[in-house]
């Protein structure tokens, strides 16, 4: 691409650093972005740069907050003594989305992955044991997304964590509210044949 | 979406404006940010304050530039006297990238469409009249996209400039080269062989 302005190019080039953005597309936000008020620019290069420099981390379960210890940490109608362990804070808000969980959350950051260059040491895996070994936990509820990086998480944690007297559990997996059999993926199904639940409980949750 | 955050939450709502990026995109993209250095926020961000501040439309041609006549306009190897009419910068980028055009560009900087309220006025179109009236135009080269909007803002600025005794032109439509007949669709192909050219001049031009 041949630029007849350096700082389209320059906008261009920052832009398409960002995943799955290519050139194009790029190319194509910054006309949008020329096309309106100049204050959406202004609006949305303050957004990104207040957010990087002042959001933080939740010193307790590691999810993104705007102090230091997020509202669902701080909330002293939840159960703090079941912990949900999820990968980021799109799981948080997916299962918060739910209305179901009444526990708390501890976020990894990501899960094992030595493809990616992702070890056990990158991840907030020690403040979740210590957490387990204080005794203030009953329940680990394992979220995680059921890949081989996510299975091997699991289990690199649920090791440290089993000579402790707690629940473990995991997610139940099985064919999506609504989902046609002859459609699901075979591990799936399997699954979900496998940990069948009583009828009973079925009924009581709808 | 609920957000544990509000720095997230007006990221991501800023990003989400931009067109076909929606919420979960925006959102990957802005937990994409955070794991990067600080650096990269900062930079992402200037470039577009930057860009959107301080870049200007050439005030001949109207085409994207970081000076008041740009390159291309500026450049005496060029010829002035014939003018390709574009819809804006990709356009010209495009046929730039070819290395096949002499000639200078005229940016309408959009298609004359009601659907969308964008009529004549709001488009540069009465300095490219006045240019082609000045008498210092030989040729006018229509190239905007052959769509209902590109024919009827090509007819309207045709309309104007019919009685001053320049050539007009519009770039050939055809079977990309390379392409099978068969998947070609049935107005390109029935375009092609009505404005077939003599099999010399394709000769020539390889
Ligand atoms: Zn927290
Ligand atoms: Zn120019």
């Amino acid at each position: 691409m041949e630029f007849s302005s350096k700082l389209l190019e320059k906008a261009v080039n920052e832009i398409s650093q960002l995943p799955g953005i290519g050139k194009r597309t790029a190319l194509r936000l910054v006309l949008h972005l020329l096309k309106q008020p100049k204050e959406q620019t202004v609006f949305l290069s303050q957004a990104l740069l207040k957010m990087r420099e002042e959001i933080k981390f939740c010193s307790n379960c590691h999810n993104l907050s705007d102090v230091t210890i997020c509202e669902i940490c701080s909330n002293k109608n939840r159960d703090h003594k079941i912990i949900c362990v999820v990968e980021d804070v799109r799981d948080v808000m997916a299962i918060e989305n739910t209305g179901q969980y009444r526990g708390v959350y501890h976020v990894l950051g990501g899960k094992i992955s030595p493809i990616d260059g992702v070890g056990p040491s990158q991840l907030n895996i020690n403040s979740l044991v210590s957490k387990v070994k204080s005794g203030a936990v009953s329940e680990v509820v394992f979220a995680l997304s059921s890949t081989m990086e996510g299975d091997t998480t699991n289990f690199y944690i649920y090791k440290q964590i089993q000579e402790s007297n707690i629940i473990t559990s995991t997610i139940a997996r099985g064919i999506s509210v609504g989902d046609e059999l002859e459609y699901a993926d075979e591990v799936t199904l399997g699954r979900s044949i496998l940990h069948r639940i009583p009828f009973e409980n079925e009924f009581k949750n709808n």
